[in-house]
């Protein structure tokens, strides 16, 4: 029985990679990116099979370190590893001893003292990853800190942009919603533009982070205009705290002026890629019949997520290569 | 070694497994219900092992999707996963992003998207495993739904009568407790009287359901006389909510009224069953000189259903054999 | 590739591991205890390779039954069982069946009837292991309970202070802080005497436990007394519950008296270790200065307590031998 991965002669022969950690799309060469997509490629396929398990991680330890809440995250990597027979724990941050006090460096230290090879790290505050990155052996993984970057979902959204499209560079991507509190829009603006598309963010000027423009991206208040021109409209779910907040007037106002729904869309191309993060906030920022239509590459994002995170924690786990399983 | 299943000739002659899911006892014909309580005593001999583990299930996903908590179950659905070396991921309403507002069908269609087996599902309504089955690829079994049906510990408390008795049909079985609430009972009445035994329900009339009878089974509100003639007695648990909701006067009462204590059981038949599917309220429904006396199987229920849970992810997970490993 | 351990010679010709359970020092040996640290030298090395995997309890069974919340405890003995290719399960009292009124004893048993090997306890009260492996045939591993014991943290500190020191015999051992309170100055205070070394204890008059010289230490309220003569300072956590009940003054106050800051590291000996069961609370019993400092072996016990949790999983299984991974 042949379980192995059969890499193509591109992905073996590209370049390497170097990095420790993967903390941001804005850290990371074109060459990186492509050899992550690449990678992911060759992993999609194992999800297919009837014995969904390579042994590429077997013996190594990943630790899910969440400090704020995620079982979609959480899961997929959890699954990632286990396809790769890596081990895995999953400790979150309410039954931490951050409880008692101990500083997140600490909690690291602890963890690498039980010889962990890799932490996938979810914080509340911008950097928190980065830090630990510093200061651990292992390597990290950001699996979304703050506002700051989610970089794992923005490659997994390049590969669905290059699945369906056949590429990225010369696409126009719009980007709609919450982009001042989103890491998802942070990641893809870095990696979008670093691939060559075109990014367009467009939200209401108080969910606007000033000097996005900086970026490389173009502002538009527009937002049916902007659909007209996308090949690939991308959501970001609207946060109830942001109605709290006082940024949006109402979740209804916002669904009239930024909602999605089939009457927009017949604006778009007639090729138009419909993405979004996930969880869908259904009749908000995205109506069902959009969010289950045939534009809709929102499920195949959650598959991708699956490949490009096992290709994450394989090219971080610095494995050489991908063992047959006899 | 040999460590792989030895299946009987009848367990793999009889009639294959066509369903792709397990959502209750009143969709199984009589066959199933053989099959899956023939594949379970293949099953069974595993968990005694020095090495409890078979590769039946290696590379298949297994998930524990709990809307409602119990550790009891989900324990045994995991451990049965793990001795099958599937890989299993729990996940708890607590922690999903259900608290996001997510549908219940959004979550499973992401699972999907993450390419599981098999999903193992616990809700507090009644039809929503059901629901799940009919939008998803992978095999769904019910671990509860709501007063409706909890197919796995009709099938284990079946497989434990069989055991003990040698046979199901022509036994007198009373069930004795808040059958109107009771997902237990409402399974195994479709299971016995499938299989041949005569139920008698027994409860105050506000804990039965109207009309009860149309399943088949008789009434009585005579305990003691229902106790006599009974060749198995099943206790069910009497939740506090339900004199808190006034339907029964105070516990007290109920213990003197249909409690099982040593005194009741004088009455039995004297190779009587006593059974419950735990966790047992002890001075309640049941004196604990009963639930650890001689008549008891109630941990025997526990170990059965382990061996039931193995046979029925690996007959949902349609897996043609069961593999010797090397 | 040759995965398995390599025992010493030494290791195996010891006294066979004759208990089911491992519930405090005070119940062992000198032999057993030098048994314990010997195998976990043997498995010290796993964590070190690449791939950190032998299938010494493979298709065993582990639960980790935590009554008591504890990242640090529960992720050690996780990854120790996954590292000997056990299988194990973490139920936390929080979710566990004992919220519908079931009582301790009810819950092993129906682990027990889930044909579990070994369970791992943490209990808020004192005995509450004893009494589960009185009624177990599972084997039972204290990982604390109440203000009793603690052994493996013990275990681990034995085993650190023999990998620095080379030996523990006549050795001044200085335990400074909450001894009243503490499991784990309990257990050290049992595996020290009987290892030969000359015990020390150092606390305020609120926080050591009355007649604790029968135990065969010595009391000191002279902190730099007791310090310049330690070849070993171990320092226990102050619970800050310990001040709301009038038993410290203030925390700054005990720092000042009973603190190890930099200060007052210069009068210890040169060689002198400082040790903590973790989480340590910085700027209290001990500055981050020396926590971290070129005396601290804190992180050795962490990775030592991985070994030391390894060896005995793998003793009270009751595994005749180790073998190779092919």
């Amino acid at each position: 029985m042949a379980n192995g991965v059969t890499m193509t002669k591109d992905a073996v022969s590209a370049a390497a990679w170097t990095k420790k950690d993967l903390l941001g799309l804005r850290e990371l060469s074109v060459e990186e990116i492509r050899l992550v997509l690449q990678t992911a490629e060759s992993f999609r396929e194992i999800s297919l099979r009837p014995i969904k398990k390579v042994p590429a991680l077997r013996g190594k330890t990943v630790v899910n370190l969440f400090f704020e809440p995620s079982t979609r995250t959480r899961t997929s990597f959890e699954l990632a590893a286990k396809r790769l027979s890596a081990d895995i724990v999953n400790i979150t941050a309410q039954s931490s001893s951050l409880t008692k006090g101990e500083t997140v460096l600490d909690t690291v230290r602890n963890l690498e003292a039980l010889k962990v090879d890799i932490l996938v790290i979810r914080h509340a505050a911008a950097g928190v990853p980065h830090l630990i990155a510093r200061h651990a052996a292992a390597s990290v993984i950001n699996a979304g800190d703050g506002a700051h970057e989610h970089p794992t979902q923005a490659l997994l959204d390049l590969f669905t942009i290059q699945e369906k499209k056949g590429r990225v560079a010369g696409l126009n991507v719009c980007i709609v919603g919450d982009i001042a509190h989103s890491r998802v829009a942070r990641s893809n603006i870095w990696g979008l533009t670093k691939l060559g598309a075109r990014v367009t963010v467009c939200a209401p000027p108080t969910l606007l982070p000033p000097q996005i423009e900086q970026l490389g991206v173009t502002v538009s208040h527009r937002v049916d205009e902007a659909i007209r021109a996308a090949d690939v409209v991308m959501l970001l779910r609207i946060q109830h705290e942001r109605q709290e907040a006082q940024l949006v007037p109402s979740l209804r106002e916002y669904r009239l002026r930024y909602g999605l729904d089939r009457e927009r869309l017949k604006q778009a191309k007639p090729d138009v890629l419909i993405m979004h993060p996930g969880p869908v906030n259904r009749g908000v920022e995205l109506d069902s019949s959009v969010a289950d239509g045939p534009y809709s590459v929102i499920l195949d994002q959650v598959t991708n997520g699956l490949a490009v995170r096992m290709a994450v924690l394989y090219l971080v786990s610095g494995a050489p290569k991908v063992e047959e399983e006899s």
